[in-house]
């Protein structure tokens, strides 16, 4: 039989999230967390919305799954997120002690890995699932939004 | 006239967060943002009464100020921290263009200078504001943690 809970099935729940961004006016990036095949944490970027240059999706996605889990640490729990995460994120993720972060899209400029956030050595990072349709969203806001200006 | 709004006089009010997280049991560091001497957001640290490693003084700071100008970007705010920020922290503050950093005394493992997290280009860091009470407020949370385990 065959697994539907694969790294593509939560990254799509990942990219709904970042639709749901989109049609709200936020730069369109998502993201869940998933602890035993079970999401735990659904959350997109609002920092238009709340005027908050720290409400990224992986930020709220962290706040919700610590909640839930009744305890800061997210020991077994994976987050996907849509764009690699930036320095903020990754380290938020780093406190965290999550097991594992599976992003979608890169971020050459402003993501982790160029700017050589440290995440915890607990911590596995895994990228490129559904990048193409994460970066096409993030490509279409842009260029309707300098259509728009 | 002695101008009584110097760095130190902001930093102090940070302190006074700082030993109100120390009373709770937080990791007891404080931070207050100003603007044109006035201070506009007072936190401290509640990863362990929110259960969110989110939740360090400076991201509440953040989130408060940016509510109370009606803007996420902290043109023209400082930052008083007691504590150099952590990567989350710095990458937060990069986020908001806030035009000034101070902090009390450096974190060499977890600060965001040696891990080198990338501050804002508009963004001026200073510290060693008051660093020693700073630090001996830290030190002597975790002596007694210590002593009672």
């Amino acid at each position: 039989m065959i697994n539907p809970y694969n790294d593509a099935f939560f990254m799509k729940k990942a990219l709904r999230e970042a639709e749901a961004a989109y049609e709200k006016g936020e730069i369109p990036i998502g993201a869940v967390i998933v602890i035993n095949n079970q999401i735990i944490a659904r959350a997109h970027n609002l920092t238009e919305t709340l005027n908050d240059v720290t409400a990224h999706a992986e930020m709220q996605a962290i706040t919700a799954a610590a909640n839930y889990l009744g305890g800061k640490y997210l020991i077994d729990c994976t987050l996907y997120v849509t764009i690699e995460p930036c320095q903020m994120c990754a380290g938020a993720l780093f406190w965290s002690q999550i097991s594992k972060v599976v992003y979608g899209a890169r971020d050459e400029h402003r993501g982790c890995i160029n700017l050589n956030t440290k995440l915890h050595p607990k911590t596995e990072l895994m990228g490129g699932i559904m990048a193409e349709e994460a970066s096409q969203l993030l490509k279409r806001f842009f260029i309707e939004k300098r259509n728009l200006n």
